[in-house]
């Protein structure tokens, strides 16, 4: 059985924990303290050299990390990620968007505001990571509006990709109550067959 | 023929510039002015609602966005990609690595100092994105010790996605000659087939 180098408080961990319960695939939980570097000793660098979480680490020890390239391997030939390739190039579009353009503002956010880690030069960067993350939504918000899914009309793992911080955006201090058609989108999320909390 | 909506000096674009070339795919190219609005237009954002290039921009006027995505889907099917699950996965962990780890800092900083962007918010920004960026120079560094590229042994998109950047991370005052492996991975990047310069 596949083993998570897990954070319960992740959201891209919880891309992977969504994944794996969604695709019936049991695997156990090692849980880290990432806000004190249980990431970053000399034996959890073996794992991942970049020191982060989350790590699958497969029965034959193969480790792999980054959330995106986890839910790649573990959807490849599942109803979570489309056959085509124009396809599949618009899932890693949605999947690297989130990385680059969303993660880095409502994420980043919303641990410094949960873990109380709003020092004086973070205060500093607020506003800017505050609308950086509402252009982000901006953007999700206008691709909803004529859509029930990011692609492809089907639940995929863009989906969770996006789903893991946004419906959590609200503890980083971001008001969703403006996004009708993200909140309608994430309803879609939570009816989907095999959905579990980040907090389960 | 593809268009490629391009900007000369960015590494994202030249990404797709280089992975065209050296699978002999043609193409035309429109430049933007990105400093100064020119892919925030009306019309622009149709091609891509982020407001970002790359964006290529097929024969049936299909639009892709990303650079990560656009490599994917015109290396599916090729020497670029290997056919594997788990080196695909491998393949977009350094992928995904490259947009969170290394593009914030290294793209970014030397984007500040060449086009003269750095005011009082951003030099306050300095040492701790510079600090960023060596960390994942280190990270490559460690990776590249045993190996000449970064995935199977072969050359892919995850070492055109990495290449980009690093190969140009001394204009953003990083200092590579500490790096000696790293110093022979881009010679082997340089002498790969088709190999086309950022410039060219």
């Amino acid at each position: 059985m596949p083993t998570l180098h897990d954070n319960a408080d992740s959201g891209n961990c919880y891309k992977v924990r969504l994944a794996m319960a969604q695709l019936g695939r049991p695997f156990t939980r090692i849980e880290y303290d990432t806000d004190h570097g249980a990431t970053r000793t000399p034996a959890f660098l073996v794992k991942n050299p970049n020191g982060r979480v989350p790590v699958l680490e497969l029965d034959d020890a193969t480790c792999l990390a980054e959330s995106g390239a986890i839910l790649w391997y573990l959807a490849a030939g599942t109803a979570l990620l489309p056959a085509d390739r124009l396809e599949q190039a618009r899932v890693l579009h949605w999947m690297f968007f989130e990385q680059y353009s969303h993660e880095p503002y409502i994420a980043v956010v919303r641990h410094w505001i949960k873990h109380k880690l709003l020092d004086a030069a973070r205060t500093a960067q607020l506003p800017e990571r505050h609308a950086k993350g509402y252009a982000a939504l901006d953007v999700m918000e206008t691709h909803l509006a004529t859509r029930t899914f990011f692609v492809g009309e089907r639940y995929s793992i863009a989906d969770i990709a996006l789903y893991a911080y946004t419906h959590v955006a609200h503890e980083g201090e971001f008001d969703l109550s403006r996004y009708r058609h993200i909140a309608a989108w994430l309803d879609h999320v939570r009816a989907q067959p095999g959905y579990v909390a980040i907090d389960a």
